[in-house]
């Protein structure tokens, strides 16, 4: 029961091989065409043809589901559309676990133009009525190493965190990058010894893994009448 | 990693333990003290003393995870105060799975009395707006062995499965009843092959269990901004 | 046209006869077997079962509608199940009120346990958008009588009541807890006369108690469409 | 503790008196300066003058409330800004008894005309969501002293009835123009005898007169917030 | 293709004439038995007769439609309930163009009293989910005009203004008032200068204006389902 | 005053230039790297790079805003961000006129695969509580021309409308495909005749050309905080 998963650097590499099930082959693939972030729709324009062929691909070789990692869940519709085999998104599945496990929550992201993108992939999946606020730590992906490695990222992504709580009223954060990926248990830790704040933090690459990995193990897809199949033409 | 299910029968433990990792060890418990059946708000208010009890001896006994395995999600808010320990109910496991693979679903349940509860519990997850509509297939849990053995229950949630597609609007079904459990399988080769309807059918002991191991998995439990641990006193 | 209400202390019992027409008479009862206080929807779950068995006594003994006096409604949806005279619930019938007389309301509660509690009875009452905040006074029931006659618990509710209007757009406050009852009038005049804020302020056991009083006099019960009857079966 | 009843022809007068409580006198009035009736929003534009004149009057004259009683709730916002005593409308009085007693409702009016407006009206109380159809009986107010006295209005009221329930998914019934006050209980037992359906039918005179009567009795006037008093100036 | 603009005063005819096309002429019309100003919905009630007057001339004369030019759109409803020629409301029109070019927007506005009627008539157009707040400058129309000659009154626009965008999140600003016209290019270079926020600013008379035209050259007039033609009768 | 329109067949090219402004100047553009036709997201995604890289030449050329003429909006997010002249969307901008027209819509659209994408237009929009429901005549494009030019589209096109006013309760219809424009005038005109039904119905290329039209003359553009210029980096 193996799956691919695109768009990863080393450290969502790490962490995917961490959350999922013994047994789960990951194989990591990062589609050469593509920008060299992911930071505005206009970045996702030009890496969704190649996410497509990737995933085309991915289908072709037999793998049983694809991950699209990068949080603005880029091209996931054209993406199911297209495979036969269950597409996930980053956005998407970590929300789903946000959704179920509090009444209300927040999303950390780095900056703030994907702001009004992640509210839209909310609204996609049909709970922006539990997102009370979208924050960011003012950091763009090229810096994220630094800032995470500096222990910098954690700290400022705490700070965002208590606002949230305190000030949006959230009861759950989803870290909203992928780049975030790891920081998990030391974020909430650092809620519950601190400040007392007991609730769920959801890594934007472990959950998204596990929710792919659930639906390849129902053997669950994407409603093709959502995601019709495209016609054959020339493209 | 085990975690022990509540409220099954005989099916149910089938099922369930089909749809686990490899490792995970499942034990069923059927409390005692509990209706016969529970099919009405009234039933489950006298279910959920006895589900309380063995949540609480769940976590005394160190499980990792609790699954209230019965459709109306009986007692997981005051089991999920109670509990440190994730705490998973079935309807709302379901219907993550369906609102994150298409646009609308029905849930398909087997009588009317519980149409209106199966609607506070997708308002509860926040996902109304999916939720196009609730069918039942007009059979009392009592009468749902012969029900299902004779071939009829699947015939008959098939029909209503159309009608949800064709009437309703909806691009996925969960089977909202736990005693529906291991037909998910058959029902969907039938909508797809007999009409054409490629869609997700969700079935309510594996999608839950899958997502409440992924929440033992992914280290996450309920909010405790949500769900407040009870202070003490006499009860 | 009597009618019997549940859980009153000796507070709720004097202003609920307050607020009733001349010639109804209202009957107190306070189950034994609930817990102390109920500040959680874990207190509720032992509550409900006694509740269920008072509302069945009020019926065989020929009363002609029971409120059940307590803000979380604990037991609202099943005993309308069972009962065939109206039921009504506390916050349900004060949100009511609040909902007709102003575009926004807040609710000013004694535990931030309950408060998420509080939003779900918005939601299934169907006004969660007129809804803006929920407050509490971090007041445990117990410590309420105190609180209540050294006139600190009105202070406390009134700078609540303050912040709900300027900060969260509050155009009326629901007391949502019926240990707050009698002092509308109090904290009604404060807002007026210090503040220039004249708004209705709803009393929980007042307003409930009108409330019920009107369905007896209109003849209307709950739907039994909404709340079917539960079929006869070993509980 | 009289109050003053607007809009009201002879048959309004004898339900509203036969609701009200013990004590509480109604005093009816029709404003001359109004079209002969109200069957659109450009009908309602011409008798809002003179209802607010009324309203105004109500107020000198030292009564305790004022119901103004005619289904499109003409001037409802404006008098509540005039008065400072509470101001009840028909559609928003009748649609909260609905909303408390039911998971959804209907309304059956008489003209396709005040659909729209209708459901205006529903969307200002915030319970839209609960709002599943407006029918009408394609009849003009005219008409419907006849229809009344023929017995076909209850029939064809009926007929709509059944289809708001069985189409629609209604579990309550707002009957939505004052000239069908008085046929709650006949239509009431029809859905019971014929149908089955034991379901809550608001009167469109009673449930208003009941909840102005409330108001009065626990002092609660529209929210000043909400309906700020206008500025005086030549108008 | 000339069209007729309602209750504007020497300041909303200069700019409604700058922003519609070359060969549009607008001839404006005050009536006179309308209040001193319109500033609660009180005042409303007595302008809307003499507004549907105009309306009914408008027609008459073979003008091509209509804009009521006040910001809470009075008699909008009834006004094309009577018409066949487009009539354009002050505050939809402005709405439009907000929701159309961003996520979020605010409504500042001159009172606090107007400021409920703000938000029924964004639900009215059916996006008040995008519209985040409304604030108001605490400015009488009466003083509007030194207000705005002093500079004084684009500076407290501003003000709010920025509040809505770092308080509220507002991504865009609808000036809610029609004496607000013609500050649009100032504030809006006020918001970019000094604090870098490039967001559209809503003139509410040239974007009405704009709108109605365009429904006239598209042959656009309001849907006679929604606003049914008012039948014959003494008014 | 001149704009450039994308995306456009000879036959959008005519009914564009018809409803413009005079003195308005089209500039017509067909990108060459873009697939045969635009019948699904995965479609949409290989056409988004050719469409931005001529809105980005629309703006260094001097244009002074763009159209993207295709109903599924391909690239208007990206496209936003990119450009600092209006860039205007033919669904969002014909559904705008909807929604202020009257109180409900429906679209009529040619294939069933693009529904859902309607869908999430109006949720972005912010406008889906308006949208009753989404119809298609089930032609693919390619066949459009025959079906429009035998008469056979017309009429299909009016059989869909009339179930959406009769059995969806549409009070105005968008049309749902650039391929469809010009009909308008027809379609209306058979409703209105033949069936009674007097509402709008809009037309996919002259309203977008009037809406942009509209913004170029206010001045106003796409909010920079919904969507943030993208930073330089490798693409």
């Amino acid at each position: 029961m193996p799956f691919r998963v695109h768009f990863v650097d080393e450290v969502t590499e790490v962490t995917a091989k961490k959350y999922v099930s013994q047994g789960t082959e990951i194989v990591c693939v990062h589609p050469e065409q593509v920008p060299d972030s992911i930071e505005s729709q206009y970045d996702e324009a030009f890496a969704v043809p190649a996410v497509l062929e990737e995933v085309g691909k991915s289908e072709e070789e037999g793998y049983d589901g694809v991950l699209i990692s990068c949080f603005g869940d880029p091209g996931l519709k054209s993406a199911r559309e297209l495979a036969s085999i269950p597409v996930a998104g980053t956005a998407e599945s970590s929300m789903v676990f946000a959704a179920a496990l509090g009444q209300r929550f927040s999303i950390i992201t780095i900056l703030r133009n994907i702001v009004p993108l992640c509210y839209d992939l909310a609204q996609d999946l049909g709970i922006s009525n539990k997102l009370v606020s979208i924050r960011d730590i003012d950091a763009c992906v090229a810096s994220m190493k630094d800032v995470r490695e500096s222990g910098e990222g954690v700290k400022r992504i705490c700070e965002e965190a208590i606002k949230a709580i305190e000030e949006d009223g959230a009861h759950a954060i989803v870290l909203g990058a992928t780049c975030m990926t790891g920081i998990a248990p030391q974020l909430s830790k650092m809620l519950k010894e601190k400040n007392g704040y007991d609730i769920p933090v959801i890594d934007p690459v472990g959950a998204p893994a596990r929710f792919l990995e659930s639906l390849i193990n129902l053997n669950l897809i994407q409603s093709k009448l959502t995601y019709m199949s495209p016609s054959p033409k020339a493209r």
